[in-house]
């Protein structure tokens, strides 16, 4: 009864974090009530985030000639204080607070296994050899993760395996409720969080 | 900070219904880190709802080379019978029971004013020629709205409407709790509401 393209609309949607096939079915019609125009732009804005690139350095996204995002070009960050995060979205969240000047590494999502997985080793690997390479020891490493279990059992590995690569290992201060999340902390909260890390 | 592609995902995805600032970014970088192939998928997807066809009869979606959906144009359903819905997903729900042989008015959401908009006022003349050019009178009209207090509204102001044009005027039984939604009840539910209706 549905016509193939809502079908497949629903298919691939319902695949998105927090959309279920519900909300993806809901979507496709609103979609379509909405018009051609809308559509087009729609699909537009989905297509154009094939031309962003990824930092050569951090690996968030840019779209500079160069391989290095807005924030690793900034000659004005001091590169040699560096904050691991899991996701882009931390990323966003910790710039907001305007209260760091250092860059960052993007690590990717931390599974729930502890262990890291290939991507996320060559990301490390190549954090390591920047920092050899530009001051052979980082001043600081602020592992930035969720303050919950497993985050915490990635800081301990991570921390060890980077201590003979900065001066400094630290984390957030627990000013985030524990078992809470970077991306829904308010921008007070992180600001002291980054101020009074420990 | 944030490159003009992400940014004007963000825009046109947070003015989706039930998607967020926060989840409208979130699901950009998804797809970012997903890759361009993904991507390309994902764009085409929403582009290919543009190619879909509006039922000249029930304004359901369809593909077919006359105007016609696949419901209006199956020779097994009773014309005479007519199921007035808001939403095309409320018509999905029905279909979905397998008990309702007729066909289908999408009348669009309706407003809290209690008032019908334009296009739902056209969408209901259009109803009433065509069951003033096929029969003159239909058997009978269900109007399908959720039991709602503004539902309800709705329900008297359409059933006095119709009254001349149907030798019934009918609303789903009470089966479903009031105060729900069409669109979340269960199978079973919704066929007893329909075999029960009043």
């Amino acid at each position: 009864m549905l016509p193939e393209p809502i079908k497949k609309f629903i298919v691939i949607f319902s695949d998105l974090p927090g959309i279920g096939i519900r909300q993806a079915t809901r979507l496709a019609f609103k979609m379509v009530n909405g018009g051609k125009n809308s559509i087009e732009e729609t699909a537009k804005a989905v297509y154009d985030l094939k031309h962003l690139k990824i930092c050569s350095r951090c690996f968030f996204v840019h779209q500079n000639k160069d391989g290095l995002c807005d924030i690793c070009r900034d000659s004005s960050r001091n590169k040699s204080i560096v904050a691991v995060v899991e996701k882009e979205t931390d990323l966003i969240s910790l710039e907001r607070t305007k209260r760091f000047k250092g860059v960052y590494l993007i690590l990717g999502e931390l599974t729930k296994t502890g262990a890291l997985e290939s991507v996320q080793k060559l990301r490390l690997n190549h954090l390591k050899s920047l920092i050899k390479k530009e001051s052979g020891q980082a001043e600081e490493i602020i592992i930035a993760f969720n303050p919950t279990s497993y985050g915490d059992l990635n800081f301990s590995m991570l921390a060890k395996e980077l201590s003979p690569y900065a001066k400094k290992i630290s984390r957030l201060g627990r000013g985030i409720p524990t078992g809470g999340e970077i991306e829904f902390a308010d921008e007070e909260t992180l600001a002291s969080a980054l101020e009074r890390r420990s």
